[in-house]
């Protein structure tokens, strides 16, 4: 196995002295498996005549915190928001923003910007990436290599399925952009229906409809965000609707699936494969059943992160920290106030 | 494992007794893992009115070859065509015809036709699952999984990459389709470079540009016929022009790639890695090296086999049947004479 296809290890790079009261402040929990460096790297590129300073240790964020105005990062703990004294706005690095302490943040008048839509292209090859895996059955494929056996097996045929698309956000739609040549039929599930969307039917979470879409699909993928709707969408019934054909891929959050009905359905062949980016419990523990299934594809929560986040992610930073000097209103991605 | 995802044995079907003199007769070697009395049901779904009938062993064939004047099948031996006096059509169930006794068959006047165009969405479903296999990574993926280690590693993204497609065939055509929403950069190499193609850039065989366009290229699907100048298209040299991040896709056929240095090539890290549905040998035997990389994934040259291949496969037949009785000059896919 070459040296640049081996499990990646990351060493952080050589510090600089600190910048005290930087225009833009980058705390230092970075994401899965991508050095936070090359985001720091990345927003100092598009933003060369400023300051951008990385607090590297606990003491140095609680340091910097006291001055900083514009901050970015992945999670803003309450503690740490107690001695920001200063903070008028707060990138978050993410999508989704229930994990942050957004009633401190709203008292304190705190602007708040999501990562919306930097997701978009990595989420939208993984998914392609899993349904794709499923249709040419890579998996009897791998088995079969690893016994070195040359032997023929079917696949399946992507064209002419039912992919159902639940949510048409920015990763649903890129989902669907890139199933276009593919030749499907395409089903979306959005909460106002009415407002259409780049699939071929677009329904709601309510009633008859999303029964009768499970019934007819081939492929399930889920992109929503995790809501009072979305928790245990796919339970028992719908698993049982879904029928022996189809393959679950879930890259929106793990409690979107109930995970012992999802095992129930795997163990008794009601559906016919899962591909997994996000799980629940997560992460997964060892002795976990979901481990033990050949026909489902366990990935780390890592489908939205390629080198190419932090460049997109920056982006956004950028773009606002011009913004804010040019006095606009409204920001890019703004989701509070 | 649930079972409609175990790996494949079928049974033949009961038969019937056989019908002298059929409008088609079906010679009984199948493709690689589906049966051929599925081929036999799609053209008699086609054709009800006429006569289709399977030739189930070889005297079998031997006799119904002496009076059959429309005959189908992947191949046809030498001898059986010794006796097939009254063969008028012969449609292969292949794209290539390189394997048929085409002076022989010439000589005998025979018409025939081949089966490009069956493998586009197929095949173009591979490829685009096996670029995608290695932009996510998903060999690293699975080795976790097997360990049940939750842990995070990085993929690649695939927009922004450089995709060369060498054979802008039905399947070259396929893939580039397919290729479209992922925003990639595409080289098409062809013969006569100056009809242009689906691609960004067409270029040919000869001279620097190919391996300019080697030396750009990050996925290189191989997807053109076996001929003298693509024999050993894909050696040392043009390996070494590819470079460490490159990653090989052959659905053409093995001898394209010199296998000795693609070994070299993968052992010595110089290509990220590979995806081989034709190998050189074929079968492969079982204590080649190419079975021992992690980042080579091999599959027994079933790209272009799913269900719907025979499907597809049967709309020629149909069509060309009904084209002789109302006497039409040209069959479709008509390759002789």
């Amino acid at each position: 196995m070459p040296s640049n296809d081996a499990d990646d290890e990351y060493t952080e790079s050589a510090t600089e002295p600190p910048v005290t009261d930087p225009d833009v402040l980058v705390l230092r929990k970075g994401t899965h498996g991508t050095p936070v460096e090359q985001y720091v790297d990345a927003i100092r590129d598009r933003l060369p005549e400023h300051t951008v300073e990385l607090a590297r240790t606990p003491a140095a964020e609680r340091e910097a915190i006291q001055s900083a105005s514009f901050v970015t990062g992945m999670t803003f703990g309450e503690e740490l928001l107690e001695s920001a004294d200063k903070l008028e706005t707060f990138a978050c690095a993410y999508a989704g923003t229930g994990h942050l302490p957004l009633d401190e943040l709203d008292e304190r008048g705190v602007t708040v910007t999501n990562a919306s839509g930097v997701h978009g292209p990595n989420i939208g090859e993984h998914v392609l990436g899993a349904i794709l895996r499923f249709t040419r059955r890579f998996h009897v494929g791998n088995r079969r290599q690893r016994r070195r056996e040359w032997r023929h097996y079917r696949a399946y045929e992507l064209q002419g399925s039912t992919v159902t698309v639940v949510g048409l956000g920015a990763i649903g739609q890129a989902v669907c952009e890139r199933l276009e040549p593919f030749g499907v039929e395409t089903i979306g599930v959005r909460y106002s229906p009415e407002k259409g969307g780049p699939t071929d039917e677009v329904i709601g979470f309510e009633g008859e409809a999303f029964q009768d879409a499970l019934a007819r699909t081939d492929y399930l993928v889920l992109a929503c965000p995790l809501t009072e709707t979305t928790r245990g969408l796919i339970d028992r019934e719908a698993l049982t609707t879904l029928g022996p054909e189809a393959v679950l891929v879930n890259i929106a959050r793990g409690p979107v699936v109930d995970t012992d009905a999802l095992v129930s359905a795997l163990r008794s062949g009601r559906i016919r494969g899962a591909s997994l980016d996000v799980t629940d419990p997560e992460p997964l523990p060892e002795d976990h059943p979901l481990w033990t299934f050949d026909n489902v594809q366990i990935t780390p929560h890592n489908a939205g992160h390629t080198p190419q986040y932090y460049d997109r992610l920056a982006d956004i930073v950028a773009e606002n920290v011009e913004r804010l000097e040019n006095s606009e209103d409204e920001l890019v991605n703004q989701v509070r106030p």
